[in-house]
C-alpha cells in the first residue's frame, strides 16, 4: 500500500470562461470541483496505474466537506482528520485559448489540536497496515513544525516503510537528514536547496546522505537519478505540451509504484516518465490514462550515466 | 419593512493578491467571504441606513450553509428556503494597485420545487406582514419562469406592497406590465429596453405604464426620475472613485426606504446619490457608511425638470 500524506490539501475549482479581462466582470461558463491537492494527485495517480493508495489529511469546513465526499466517489482509501482549520480552495480559470490562470489559497493555521490529530492518525494507519511506501507532499499549512515531514520520514521507517518525498525548503533539509530514500526535487527545488543545478545539483545532494536516491526532474529534459544502485538519466521521446499542473505528482505516483513493486530503476524512471507525460497530456490535475502511460513509458530512453 | 426578493443569491468571495498575471499560478493572500448579490446588498444597506429589511432567498449546498451563517450575524431577518440547487459563488480578485476582476458563477437551474416552495415562502411573509415595500432585484435562475418577477408584482400588490423592481430584458418588461410602481434602469438597461438613453428613454419607458416611477441611474452623471409625482435630474456634487460594484443596490435600498417613509421625491432622489456615492467609496459591496450617506446627499443638487 502507498500511504500518502496530505498536510494541505485542497478544493480544486475549475471556473471556465471565454476570455479574462483584468478589472472587468465576467460570466463563468461552467464550475467543475474535485478533491486536489498534491498528495491526493499521487493517490489518483497510484490508483490509476492499479496502485492501493491511503490518503490521510486534515479536512474542514464546507470545502472539506465536499472534498470527502468527492474522494469517496474514487478507489483511494482515505483516513479523514477532522479540523478547525476550513480545508482550502483553489480557483484555476481557465480560457478559451487554453490560458490557465491558477489562484492558490495558502489556507489558515493549524488549530491547536490538528497536527497531533494528524501525526496519531498517520502512525495508527502505518500501525495497522503491512509495511509499504509513504509519500510525503506538498505545501505545509501555517504553524506545522518545521520537523513534520522529517518525524513522519522517521516514523515511517520505524514501521518498515520506504519514504518519497517532494517538498522544498527546509521542510526538505531536515526530511533528508531523517533519512528519505527517495527525494524529488525540481530544477528550482534543487538550485535553492543545493545551489546547481543538472548532475551537479544531484550530486551535491546526494552527498548529504549516501543511501539516498535523488530523482530531479527538469520538465520536457527528463529525469537525473543518482543513488546507491547506479545513476540515469531518462528523457522523453519527444517534449508534451499541455498541462503541467501534477505531473510531478504523477511522476512521484510512478516513483512510489516502482518502489513498492521493486522495478528496477531503469524501467521505474521511464514509467515515471510516462506518468508525468500522461498526465501533461490531461486537461485535470491528477489524471492519466494508463494505456497512454504504457505507450510513453515504452518510447522514453534510459541511459547509464558514468 | 422592505422586502428583498433574492432569486439567485451569492456567496461573494474576494480574493487579495499582488498582481494577477494571466497563465500563472499565484498565492492568494487573504479571503474573505460574505452573503451577497443584489438583494442581500439592497438589505444590507436598508438596515444600515436604520430600516428594517426582510431577505427571502434561496439556499443550497455548502456555499449556501456559510451564507446564512454570515447572514445570521447581520440585523437583516431572512426567510430561507432550503433548494437543492447549491448557492452560486462569486470571485473577485483584487490586486495590490485596486484592479478589481470578477468570476460571477450563473448558478444551476432551478430544482423542480425550487420556485413554487419560493413562491409560498414569500406569498406567506406578505400576509404574516405589514404592508410595507417589496424590492424584485437581480439576476434570476435558468429556470425561472419569465413571469416570476411580474407574478411577484401582483402578489405584493394585492397584499398592499409597493415594489421597486431592478432587473433588465423581458423581466423588467413583464414587471411594468405587471404593475411595477418604481423601475431602476441603468443606461445600458434603458438603451436595451426601449432603445433610447437619457430623458428621452426615461419618457418612453414611462409612456408603457404612466402610473410608474422611473428612476434612471447614470453612474457619475447623477438620476433621471419621472413620475407621477414629478420630474427631476439630481446629481452628486463631485464624481467619485472607487468601487462601483453595488453602488446601484445602494440607491435601490435608499429608494426603498424613501417609498416606506414616504420621504417627498427631490429628497428621496438626493438621499440615493448619498446611498450611492457612499457605496461607491466603500471596497465592499453592499456596505455604506450612513454618516457619509447624510454629507453626500446633502451636497447633492435635485433640480426639477420641465
Amino acid at each position: 500500500m502507498i500511504v500518502c500524506l496530505g498536510l494541505n490539501p485542497a478544493l480544486d475549482i475549475t471556473y471556465r470562461i471565454d476570455r479574462m479581462v483584468r478589472g472587468e466582470a465576467q460570466r463563468v461558463r461552467s464550475v467543475y470541483a474535485r478533491a486536489g491537492g498534491k498528495a491526493t494527485n499521487v493517490a489518483n495517480v497510484v490508483t490509476q496505474l492499479d496502485g492501493q493508495a491511503h490518503l490521510v489529511c486534515a479536512l474542514g469546513g464546507p470545502a472539506g466537506e465536499i472534498f470527502a465526499r468527492q474522494l469517496a466517489e474514487t478507489p483511494i482509501a482515505m483516513t479523514g482528520v477532522e479540523s478547525a482549520r476550513p480545508t482550502r480552495r483553489t480557483v484555476t480559470i481557465v480560457e478559451d485559448d487554453g490560458t490557465a490562470t491558477a489562484l492558490n489559497e495558502d489556507g489558515e493555521e493549524w488549530a491547536a489540536a490538528d497536527w497531533p490529530l494528524m501525526r496519531a492518525a498517520f502512525d495508527d494507519l502505518l500501525l495497522r497496515s503491512e509495511p509499504g511506501v509513504v509519500v510525503l507532499t506538498g505545501s505545509v499549512p501555517p504553524g506545522t513544525p518545521a520537523t513534520a515531514y522529517a518525524d513522519c520520514v522517521a516514523a515511517a521507517h520505524d514501521r518498515g516503510f520506504t519514504t518519497i518525498v517532494d517538498c522544498s525548503g527546509p521542510h526538505l533539509i531536515a526530511a533528508i537528514e531523517a533519512g528519505a530514500h527517495v527525494v524529488k526535487p525540481n530544477r528550482h527545488e534543487l538550485l535553492a536547496t543545493v545551489g546547481a543545478e543538472g548532475m551537479e545539483g544531484v550530486r551535491r545532494l546526494r552527498e548529504q546522505a549516501p543511501q539516498m536516491t535523488v530523482v530531479a526532474s527538469d520538465g520536457p529534459a527528463g529525469l537525473l537519478c543518482d543513488g546507491p544502485a547506479g545513476r540515469w538519466r531518462a528523457v522523453p521521446s519527444r517534449p508534451l505540451i499541455g498541462n503541467p499542473t501534477g505531473a510531478g505528482d504523477a511522476l512521484v505516483a510512478a516513483l512510489a509504484l516502482g518502489q513498492w513493486r521493486g522495478t528496477p530503476w531503469p524501467d521505474r524512471l521511464t514509467h515515471a516518465i510516462g506518468a508525468s507525460g500522461a498526465a501533461v497530456l490531461n486537461p485535470v490535475a491528477g489524471q492519466v490514462d494508463p494505456s497512454l502511460v504504457r505507450e510513453l513509458a515504452g518510447q522514453a530512453r534510459c541511459e547509464t550515466i558514468g
